[in-house]
């Protein structure tokens, strides 16, 4: 009890310096009974839940809308919309609009930045929550082009998909709660973008409600279309700030016939770099993932509860692991592939020899429960205690440099293996194929020396590396301040243009990924 | 000579009432003597060239930038620049925003849209020409991403990657003479988009000088990278309007070890869909290129002097043909697989028989003669006469419904077969994979009878397919008036939007894209 009374009393002053939380939106103002009762009027009573009158609903009702899954954001909002149409959409944004009422888009709220959640004071933003909006709108099986609303969860997508031989072009651990608007928005990476590429590649069309109320019709189902500028492409990747995502046409790859994993145990980082390059050659466009994780992360999945898939004494001295998948239409020839490949690591000696050990998945359970160890990190880490996202791109033979050298700056500050109040660990996995390190500080609470030891520290590492301080993240409320690593002034100067262009009156998921 | 002195006499009416050419902006001012000076004070004498004093070129000189290779376009500038860096693209872009001077940024001139010339009163546009900034700036084998120079020929980025292993993830007939900068900023398709999809997947990063001089740098060499708005997407394929590229990095997929090409002979156009949908089963994700051409085309480049692939009594009937190409990793596993589907192909009867003949390449010689009757078509036609282009995306079974429509439609205005000025040929050729129809009609000269006929006919018919007046050619002059059938109010608002917003003096490319 008084762990959690203390935390409850340190968390206003933590969330405003790392999130502007909680800082009044000087243009905006706080809704009131009357905005209440005409947001019932546009919407069935069941849409509306409101602290406020007419339809006071109970506060903890709004408690899953205000905060994000870590326990790390909590906003301030005191109306939760949830629009059953885009003319819906359309007019709770002309209102709001009119009326200086910030509006803050919602999909599944799985992101790790604090971008769905309200930031400014008491009632300034509105949730408008896309989950009722969950229709297939279209789907061609012969071009495999899929349209839908934009709350369609990922994985009820996948399924749908399924019977017509089809996949979805992306995959992330979340998939079970994000839902396709979102992941537009934020354009999400996950585990298939080194095979099927970004989403500014397979979305071909967006329906988006403008802030003035507008409805953009560019739900295009074609894959070519050169007419004039790609107006979409702004609304991919700018976390709700420019409109609302209300529907997604997207191109869906055929699904493979047949599709196999493979973990391996490496001695030393050094040798992601060669294996990553040793594995292109052999599998060529069979390959559809390969994902890199630090000892630390191996051993952390394995403490809560996945089953190690490598007998522990051959890799008592593994310091990297990387789970590779193909996909191919011809089980033959990929089995074929795949046996040459590892024949060819397992048989190499000396400095050739690249991996410790390693195993096939011979059955869909051992291919999931090789999955596990690399999805389960993100959750491992979240039972471990509280953690600091840090999601960058680095070039690859530097992921382990920048662990260490974090792990290092932390020992420095003394509050490595500090208790309580101190970091327990420090660890790193991601995308090879992208350049994709995710460092997560693990500590038992969120607190300010922790956070001046991490900020701007890794955001200066990570702007002498050249790299992105958020490779598939996005920038939030978290990482407005460090978007400046990452972009130059020119850069930054021409989205706030683009912003007060579309958003004059800065309703639109406001405090969000620009400074005010 | 007659006839050419007719053509010459006819132009400027006929480009009037196509592409707004020869119309004065109103907002812009024809080039002096004292402008060359200044340009002559930025760049080396050799850089520029203008028939005004001091530099005083022969206006043939001009020719080759003030018209384009299908000689339909023929503007009217009397200055060409050629800067040799980003520095003095920037300082040429600042002096022309200041004295309201028009900017035709232009690649290799081998666009389809009279988009890289000028289409203004005589002087009002300078041609900026980048073929004088070509160096590769810099390429990560490990990463397989390349940074070059706009001015980079798009065949001589694939002949640097070639001892590397890579290969750009775009081709296209005019790779011997496009340059990447153009490539980007007409968002080009072409024959490998198939499997490596779009530009806007594939560029990584961009730098621009924006029209007030400021150089954008988004030259990113990441491949994950969510920090903000993606403001390199609009300019991939804003044709010119809203800045000039002078930089791309983008990412190249490996070469692949193995390729192989067939030719299919079809005895109905009905059958395309279904070969696709064996097709891509059966080959997953070899498949690189599927291709159709009509009878018409096929005919058409044998009598320009390609070989016929397939004995001509084998091939009598047939209505249509397919080229698919295959890459990938390894030799004898493509093989097998493409042994297995002509097996089959070859092997069915009645109903399920799709395909009447076909040849597989047996030889890097066939291989090439094979690409030829596919890609020699666009310099077929060119020797045939003059072609009236239209590049659609419509359901892929529509594609012949469409080339017989418009050949009905020019039978019943009474031009099909008629000589002088009539129409000769009515042909459709694409990328089935892509949904995308080039629909040609040849004659022997550009007449507005002609073009009365298929126009609006033409969009209208594809407005009626729900398609995209413009695949993959672009907009440029000659489809400006166009744009309305594939963009809806609110699109064309938002882009006039953009435009003012980066260009409010209307300098970069005038005339293109957006009417005035």
């Amino acid at each position: 009890m008084f762990a959690r009374s203390l935390r409850q009393l340190r968390r206003p002053i933590l969330q405003q310096r790392w999130a502007h939380i909680g800082h009044a939106h000087a243009n905006l103002r706080a809704v009131t009974s009357s905005d209440v009762e005409h947001f019932t009027s546009i919407l069935s009573p069941s849409s509306v839940l409101s602290t406020l009158s007419p339809v006071s609903t109970a506060s903890a009702e709004l408690d899953s809308f205000n905060s994000d899954w870590m326990g790390k954001y909590r906003g301030r909002g005191n109306t939760v919309l949830k629009p059953r149409s885009t003319a819906e959409v359309a007019r709770i944004v002309k209102y709001c609009n009119e009326h200086r009422i910030g509006i803050v888009p919602q999909g599944g709220n799985t992101g790790l930045v604090g971008g769905s959640i309200p930031v400014g004071a008491e009632g300034q933003e509105v949730v408008l929550n896309l989950g009722a909006m969950k229709d297939v709108r279209s789907f061609d099986p012969n071009s495999g082009i899929l349209v839908a609303d934009a709350g369609c969860v990922l994985e009820s997508l996948s399924t749908y998909l399924e019977p017509h031989g089809y996949i979805m072009p992306l995959d992330l651990g979340a998939k079970g709660s994000c839902q396709i608007g979102g992941n537009v928005s934020t354009n999400a990476g996950g585990l298939r973008l080194l095979r099927y590429g970004s989403l500014h590649g397979s979305v071909l069309g967006l329906e988006v409600v403008l802030p003035d109320g507008t409805v953009l019709d560019q739900l295009s189902t074609l894959r070519k279309d050169n007419t004039g500028y790609d107006l979409k492409q702004l609304f991919i990747g700018a976390e709700g700030t420019l409109g609302i995502v209300t529907g997604v046409s997207i191109l869906t790859p055929p699904a493979s016939a047949s599709i196999n994993n493979v973990l391996l145990a490496l001695p030393h980082f050094d040798n992601v770099v060669p294996l990553y390059r040793q594995v292109r050659r052999r599998l060529g466009e069979i390959l559809s993932a390969f994902e890199f994780f630090d000892r630390q992360c191996y051993d952390l999945v394995l403490r809560h509860g996945q089953q190690p898939a490598l007998p522990s004494d051959e890799v008592s001295d593994a310091q990297a692991f990387v789970l590779l998948e193909t996909s191919g239409g011809h089980k033959e020839h990929d089995e074929a592939k795949l046996g040459e490949l590892l024949e060819e690591l397992l048989g190499a000696e000396g400095d050739a020899q690249l991996v410790t050990t390693g195993v096939l998945a011979q059955s869909q359970e051992q291919f999931n429960a090789l999955w596990r160890l690399r999805e389960g990190i993100t959750e491992s880490i979240g039972r471990e205690g509280k953690a600091y996202k840090y999601d960058i791109s680095i070039p690859v033979p530097k992921f382990k440099e920048a662990v260490d050298t974090v792990r290092e700056r932390l020992r420095e500050r003394g509050v490595l293996g500090k208790s309580p109040g101190g970091v327990s660990l420090v660890l790193g996995y991601g995308h090879v194929g992208d350049g994709n390190l995710h460092l997560n500080v693990v500590a038992d609470s969120y607190t300010d020396e922790i956070n001046d030891a991490l900020e701007p520290f890794i955001f200066e590492m990570v702007s002498g590396y050249r790299g992105s301080v958020s490779a598939e993240h996005g920038i939030g409320s978290a990482k407005v301040d460090a978007l400046k690593y990452s972009k130059g002034d020119a850069s930054r100067l021409w989205m706030k243009k683009i912003k007060d262009l579309f958003d004059p009156n800065g309703i639109m998921n406001p405090g969000k990924v620009l400074p005010p």
